[in-house]
């Protein structure tokens, strides 16, 4: 594991902890955030040891979303010629959401536990995160249309499949902030803990649990239900079949029925 | 604003509101209804000055949906040859569904405040609005079934995206009655006032609110919602980028930027 | 209608009631359930008298899912040669998905009653329903994971557009059971009875409702949700539009435009 | 039939006959063009008498595509900021689409009859069309690429469903100038015609035998083929049946099946 | 092999040959055709020794398409009322394209061999196969469009991925004939052989060549090619990686590598 | 510009040359080749000052496709159980596909000149270029099916956008070799020159002419008929509209129509 200037990485009982970690600046997204969440999750994605991801914020908030001296400096690149400036700032935001794809693409299940401020840019992180789950203290809002602009690095592209649209629509036009309580009922988080610390041991026996299962089976769960995001039925059910003609030939199956017939833990390689 | 049959149209604070006004007809959706929508949509659509829009019912209910002595006249249009009766209904169907998306793609939020009657095809309605709003006397139904038809302006094609499939496809089949606290546990309204008048200064709260933001960012937002009922993730993306690369060269985001910097309230060109 | 080795079924009130009949065996899906379950539904499909179908299980559960004895058998079809290996593999799960693919193309309302157990292949099985209810004793578990694969004839597939995703990946990957207080909460079922009397009779009423509609109705209602699953908001429009050219010409709509002025109940055709 | 300002019009033999009517301008696209096309497409659709197309140029040229007065006008409806100027431009760039969409969408097949320049908007509107053939004079060129320039009304999205991708992207990025006969090697033209009055009688001729077919037939045939340039097969396959559900029971089958018995020519009603 | 009413099977070589055998009615698709050809490409696919097919029709002609007789008898079972007719119409149009999507859907790859008349239904079906061939007199045309229909069992289908938009539109509108020059020259068929004898030889000799490969890698071709008609490259790219990660691990590639080592020509398991 | 093992390049005119450089390996694509192409797009992307590219082969072949011995090099990294051995395989087949999606996705326009061999890995490669030409020495053959695979690094993906469905499926199947007569007939190359160097030139030439275009334009058109490539006609005209909602602001469209006035060669901005 490396050092990281915007977070901090633990590796326990085969869950990855990655901390985002600038708590003086409510853990705001900095240069280095990106390019290193990038750098971590391939680290996740590659490390067959782990078999899932917890992600939380140092100090006493999740994030409070984009650095916003980053923004200043993208509008310190542009030129005169519109067209051109149009042309950088589309790959800029490319470049970012590509932050943010790494999270949602990595083959391991990520649990975001989140307390305090979750603002703009850290519910685009968390709506691409495989569950979210808060303390108390949660305060969730879409602050990017306080800023003069629309969403643009996943929380109106993937949060449309987590929350009902109706009442998507109403915090992404008013920005309005969003307790714990409501966090749950509209099904943005799946469980409330009392504060951070119960939070934090909850999600990392969850994250346990997930990792004791056939990785061959949690990877190929993730890969079918990521796919049906944007899929039709028929095609998933066709995806499937030919996901598993390689899989249902793992020794992973013959492990778990054995395990499932002696009533005893079964062990899986990594 | 012109004068309509059909409907009362207001402008106050930026927000239009437009209301349905044939309360002895308990706002029965009667010729004039399906053409002056259009006018009225295109209205707000191309005048700069609104960036909201309240939908209300005159009288004691919201609406009871197509006025039936519309569908008997559209019997009469038809002759002998079954092949080109199709063609005259499909023609007839897909103008009555130009009504709706009319409302549906509408550049600007609308917001439906409903109280009483909500049926048939005041659902096909309401289900093209952003969001919706009831107070506590609000029924909703979906009365097609029981006029021996699938409802073909709307309803099962937007609500699907809007409440829960199962339940969708019990309300769908039976045409049963839904209360405001159903209504609201599902996520066809997102809130529930006591009774209309709270409802209404409710809703045009919320309406304020979004009229006070960036225009050039609601707009954006909306159109990146719509977007995203029908396509994937990953082309979302790509979408966003193309389109705030022209939006982020605005001068919305220095105004914001600037007021959220001096605690002020900022002002946006329409 | 036949004799059947895995299920029971009857016809009544224009309503059919399939039971799943192995209770000895928790109704456990053996082979006579995966060819059986098409033979049934094609039944269902083509006799007109039948408008709406019930599915419930013998005894005190619904079902444990897929026999593992048959999973057992598949491997011994399996020789030396991985790709060959896969391609019967990949056929297998295809046919035991077509089982599945009956009930959801059942062009009836699929109405499951479920009690005590439903792991595994039963929540696929359920997935393919039109709705779910279920007694205060359901458990309800995706079983798949605790048998190192990810799930492969349905429930990865349709279930995400039953309950909310970020649920249903925490489900997925750990396995866990939900009772029904919580099955109800996420959109799982429409609505919990007290046992399973009251869950059968209540089930029954529903349908019996549906099946008083007129089914040309009934139908195009079906297909357009079920066809909502899969395509775009536009093409749902131009679909219903190009249905309705032919079945509004049906002589249904007189029969429930007359029966609605005269306040009595509608006969319909089969 | 109306007067128009760019256009001439006649109906014979249920073909209308529809010619751009600026020979001294190279029949360039103005203001006049945009608007009347939609209109005079609208009538075509509209006039169950008229049951094919046929769109060519008056004078020398069929046309030398958008007049670039307009596009400089539209740069004066600008201001000072980019966001809304390019909120402004998309909705200019829609409406234009518009007009072109009008003859994509058109029920009655549209045939084009082209001689000497074809440049630039003039190929978006030829694109737009059933079928082209052209006049040994012919001459294309995807100008737009020499405006500086992405071509936006139509040639870049339905181009590359005629002609092959390989020789698509030269003929774009070049602006090169394409001859009859090449036009037709590559399919962009059907068959090239000595002179334009041969050209003339001979695309008439076609137009005359579709006009002669049955109209419910023409008009099925017509929605199937644009459907399939953006569906599935298995979408297509589904489409039909539903279509073929109801015009199956016009009269149509009837006087077709019986001409062809007594070796007649069959009359349908318009 | 069963013995057949409309067909007559043979298997050389690997490589079946199934000819339409009713040279007397000119190879008129009857009902016989519709269910058997469903039960041939059934026992093609099932049959491991199979590994190609050749189409061809008895007599002097491919097939001059559907049975009218055929279609007469569907209009006895309609009944009075048009939206139950509907139903029933769709029902058997569906049926009809199940028997030439088993032929599109067979594993193995189908080499139409068309020599004299190929004619309606018959061009649905050739569309259906994976080549077409023909001799010098054969004589192609869609001729639905002269019953009063559009045609629904695949031409407007398929035929579009396959010959080009403008060509296609013009033989759908007006059901001209085109002979084997410029059938190939379009696209419809791969290559023209003098007469029926040399025709039919040199197909057999292709399918021959086929039958001779690695039957893992032909099938997973046909796969590839046929996602590819209704999918988009990135989801093609993503399908075959999870394709080959099983059929990689096959003995085939290390048969067909020494083979290709030794210069000698490799025999792979069925 | 870097030293590379496996390419040589060069930058003339605006014009990166990049050519593969193994001539004594046949071109063969060993693995610096895959991780060196990946470098040399990103280059050619981020670059300003190149504007277009063309791709060609040292010595006397263009390619022969993957180095053999990489594919062995795969077969031993692969261990006892068959699912986590298609976990690394589906890896592996997803990074060589990310080499030629780094040409398929570079912004500006790549022109293949192929001579020689042109086989295997080779077509994937050409397939995924803007466009391609060849001499009259040029052999072009689908050869993976002779080494028991279906080709997955993208000719069975893209090349069905490029060539006709009919010889697509019979050079996949057959394997067999394609002369530079054939390849232009079928669409596979725009142009056929005498040799080598007559070629190198001639490409060269269309390369100069699109690169002295407007870069914006230029960029423009390559996305818009890339999207083309896999979505509908309505959503390409959406995304134009957007796009050139920016570009439409840019300077280049003012010079160009000034060079156009004036008669003069414009000169556009990196």
């Amino acid at each position: 594991m490396s050092e990281y200037q915007a977070f901090r990485v633990e590796l326990v009982d085969k869950v990855a902890h990655v901390v985002i970690n600038r708590p003086d600046k409510i853990n705001a997204m900095n240069a280095a955030f990106w390019t290193e969440i990038i750098e971590i999750f391939r680290w996740v994605d590659e490390t067959d040891e782990i078999r899932a991801v917890v992600l939380s914020g140092a100090g006493r908030h999740f994030s409070s979303g984009i650095d916003l001296s980053l923004l200043a400096q993208v509008g310190t690149q542009l030129g005169k010629d519109v067209g051109r400036n149009a042309q950088t700032l589309r790959r800029k935001i490319l470049e970012l959401q590509a932050s943010f794809k790494a999270v949602d693409q990595c083959r391991k299940p990520v649990l975001a536990a989140i307390h305090g401020y979750c603002l703009g840019g850290a519910i685009d992180l968390v709506s691409a995160c495989d569950m979210r789950y808060c303390a108390e203290d949660a305060q969730f809002a879409i602050k990017e249309i306080d800023i003069g602009m629309a969403a643009d690095v996943g929380t109106l592209q993937r949060l449309p499949r987590i929350i009902g649209d109706g009442m998507l629509r109403e915090l992404a036009f008013t920005g309005r902030t969003v307790g714990a309580a409501e966090a749950r009922e509209i099904g943005l988080v799946n469980q409330v803990f009392s504060d951070f610390d119960v939070l934090l041991a909850g999600v990392m026996d969850i994250a346990r649990v997930i990792a004791a299962k056939s990785p061959v089976a949690v990877r190929g769960t993730k890969e079918m239900i990521r796919y049906m995001r944007d899929h039709r039925v028929d095609d998933g059910l066709e995806y499937v079949a030919t996901w598993n003609a390689a899989m249902l030939q793992s020794a992973d199956l013959r492990v778990a029925m054995a395990a499932h017939m002696s009533k005893q833990n079964p062990e899986f390689a990594d």
